[in-house]
């Protein structure tokens, strides 16, 4: 089966939003192991609306297209698609009551136009949408002969543009749908390393990327600091989809070893480094520089984290650097802000006060740019140390890129300093148990 | 001038990469009053670019391609366009020097795929790229006779994948390239909206956004918390561009007052904020709890924010509250941390250390989710109060979406209500000058 996909809009021509949505598709569609080999963006515009859906539909199994579905005049996606395919549009009354109870429990009446949204084509299986009025719609189209194409049925699948309903709709209703249709199970997971970089997880994976085995694929992302390896299987079953996977990734674990921090799609970085505090019943403070509250803020993303993260720290200034942490005025005098000395302190000095007793702290300190750093340490430098229960780590970095970059790779370098500074205080811990 | 971009790469198909560089390039040509009315993506495939790319030159007059430009064999971007324009490839030998160059820097021969990035189609005028290897490319090709489509010049533009590469190209050479072969300036304005709806906005100004004067236009776009309009005119000359905008900017501002925070592309939400700190000579901390840091981080965004912004703190749990801040235990008991009493307590607590004597000081407590809140207080109430030398205000709001959304909504009211005790608490001072 492959796949195309349409996005509907002026406002992704106008570049006023950017297209999550496209990539959102496409990933779901990849880890379904569908092929995609087209995404088009157009505009509210029927002429040119038409031209590329029939060719979407004239070379593609799957055609799903988003946006264009709301209650205005401007919404025409229902509309072209119904007369490309021929198929006059009904009234459905079921879509007309949710739609009129939407805005009753807003304690409104439902305007005029959006009944327009309750219109369907001939035929339609209707995806009841939760979070809006539009509902999804999936039309299973014949395609008795059209030249140079394969003979077959098509399926279109109409959703609306904003992600919270496109995606609540993708996962409850079109991703069953698609898999009850398809005679194979295609299962993945998501190997996440740290500490490598591309080139060198794509040279020691190197057999098993380029492997001619088209049932288990390794596919590499890059990401900020991180590299993920995807493992897809297709089986005709679960359980022999699992049983493809499991030796693979095992094996991956092996050459890359500590490195991966998870085998899960949906663990984030930060979630593996908070699990990892309450795994060890470590609490946790950060004390930023030039990150400026990005750390928490990425800790603070994992609901739960209240168990372990209590306080944090913004030490913009070398006056706060010294009141809030106890850096040494001395300290940083001979060795400026931005050095291996400070960050050190900035995460072992005493509190002013009682409360910042937690047991792992992460400190960030450098140049983020535009203007500043030295010649020495140029715009780019960055220090990070983190003191696990009285063991202290630090490590210089150098990022290219804008201010908004090289403090987003200070965040991800600081959550696997942390990271790693765990893993190796408790591996030392066990080595020498009389410390 | 119609134009369209193409976006070559397999890792867009797969949803590896969200296509970031789409909405920059759309941006850019709207900005410049130029109509795109196709975005395609295709993979690293002959058959299927080839088939895009000739459709392209077929229906547009300018056609941006982006990405595949690398020294791999699968990088074919380069030589796809120069068979489909029947163009032959030389070695540019400024190119290859360059190149090798780049590498010399780095301390390395050149190796041997990269020279495949020195090939050039015949006529083609070559962009040199200051932050990477691939040169970008403007080729200007007759199209003599092609059925359905207007005859004269097109211009194919190659550009290289990475954005922070094509946007250092796109500024310095791509867009003087494109004003110079236009015989009409077109200048915009973005007149930046705070404090009011998108349907608000289009409604005080419905006659400028539906007007028929295709001189001077204006166009809304909506982002967290606020609204944008851009006015954009075509003139002959940049000095009668100015004039006409100037007129339409002016009456905007007065019907939306200060809601409008700036009439700069460039100024974001944080800079009006530290600028109008800056000017008025006031320090500013952060307490934030749900935000976690992201209020501190925002504000840190803006380059010479040291000047104003020295400390800020993360009081996620109650007990930071109290000893970092000093809100009284009774209140949290009474009121609950989710409360007005208890962000007025965090901006204007005694501090326990002397540090904290900010003139204005921000704090932010709230239900983020996805778990938590009360029947009364559910997820996506927040409370937000500021402290502007002593005079507090609080407000309640109550955000949609997931924890990342409620946050990141929270982090704009916050600098929005900023902004406004501010400019309030100066406008008071203005009319109680006895105060």
């Amino acid at each position: 089966m492959t796949a195309e996909t349409i996005f509907v809009g002026t406002e992704l021509l106008l570049g006023n939003i950017v297209n999550t949505n496209a990539a959102y598709i496409a990933q779901r569609l990849a880890a379904m192991g569908i092929s995609c080999y087209y995404q088009s963006v157009v505009g509210d515009n029927e002429e040119r609306l038409s031209k590329v859906l029939r060719e979407a539909i004239d070379r593609s199994d799957l055609v799903i297209l988003s946006g264009g579905l709301g209650p205005t005049q401007d919404d025409i996606t229902k509309d072209v698609t119904a007369k490309v395919l021929d198929r006059p549009m009904y009234l459905d009354e079921a879509t007309k009551n949710r739609i009129e109870e939407h805005f009753l429990r807003r304690g409104t009446d439902m305007p005029e136009n959006n009944i327009r949204q309750a219109l369907v084509p001939e035929g339609a299986i209707v995806l009841e949408n939760d979070n809006g009025t539009a509902p999804g719609l999936i039309i299973e189209h014949p395609v008795l002969s059209v030249a140079d194409s394969k003979e077959g049925t098509r399926k279109i699948i109409l959703l609306p543009g904003p992600p919270l309903e496109l995606e609540a709709l993708w996962e409850s209703k079109v991703e069953p749908y698609l898999k009850k249709n398809s005679h194979e199970v295609i299962l993945s997971s998501m190997v996440k390393i740290v500490g490598r970089a591309e080139s060198e997880v794509a040279e020691i994976c190197a057999d098993l990327i380029n492997s001619s085995n088209k049932d288990v694929t390794v596919a590499p992302y890059s990401k900020t600091a991180e590299v993920h390896l995807r493992v897809t299987a297709k089986a005709a079953d679960e359980k022999e989809a699992k049983k493809k996977i499991k030796p693979v990734v095992k094996d991956i674990k092996g050459r890359l070893g500590d490195s991966v921090y998870t085998t899960h799609e949906e663990t984030t970085l930060e979630q593996a480094v908070v699990d990892l505090l309450l795994a060890n019943n470590l609490t946790v403070t950060t004390i930023e520089s030039c990150t400026g509250g990005m750390v928490a803020a990425r800790l603070i993303n994992v609901p739960g984290v209240s168990e372990i993260f209590k306080s944090g720290f913004i030490t913009y200034s070398n006056k706060a650097k010294r009141k809030i942490v106890g850096v040494k005025k001395k300290t940083l005098e001979k060795y400026t802000a931005v050095s291996a000395q400070v960050v050190s302190e900035m995460v072992s000095g005493i509190p002013i006060f009682n409360l910042n007793r937690a047991d792992v702290a992460v400190a960030v300190s450098g140049y983020a740019g535009p203007d500043g750093g030295t010649k020495e340490h140029p715009v780019g430098t960055v220090f990070i140390a983190v003191n696990v229960c009285g063991v202290i780590s630090v490590k210089e970095y150098h990022f290219k890129g804008s201010r908004q970059k090289i403090r987003e790779s200070a965040v991800a370098e600081a959550l696997i300093l942390m990271r790693q500074s765990i893993l190796e205080y408790y591996s030392r811990m066990m080595s020498n148990p009389q410390e």
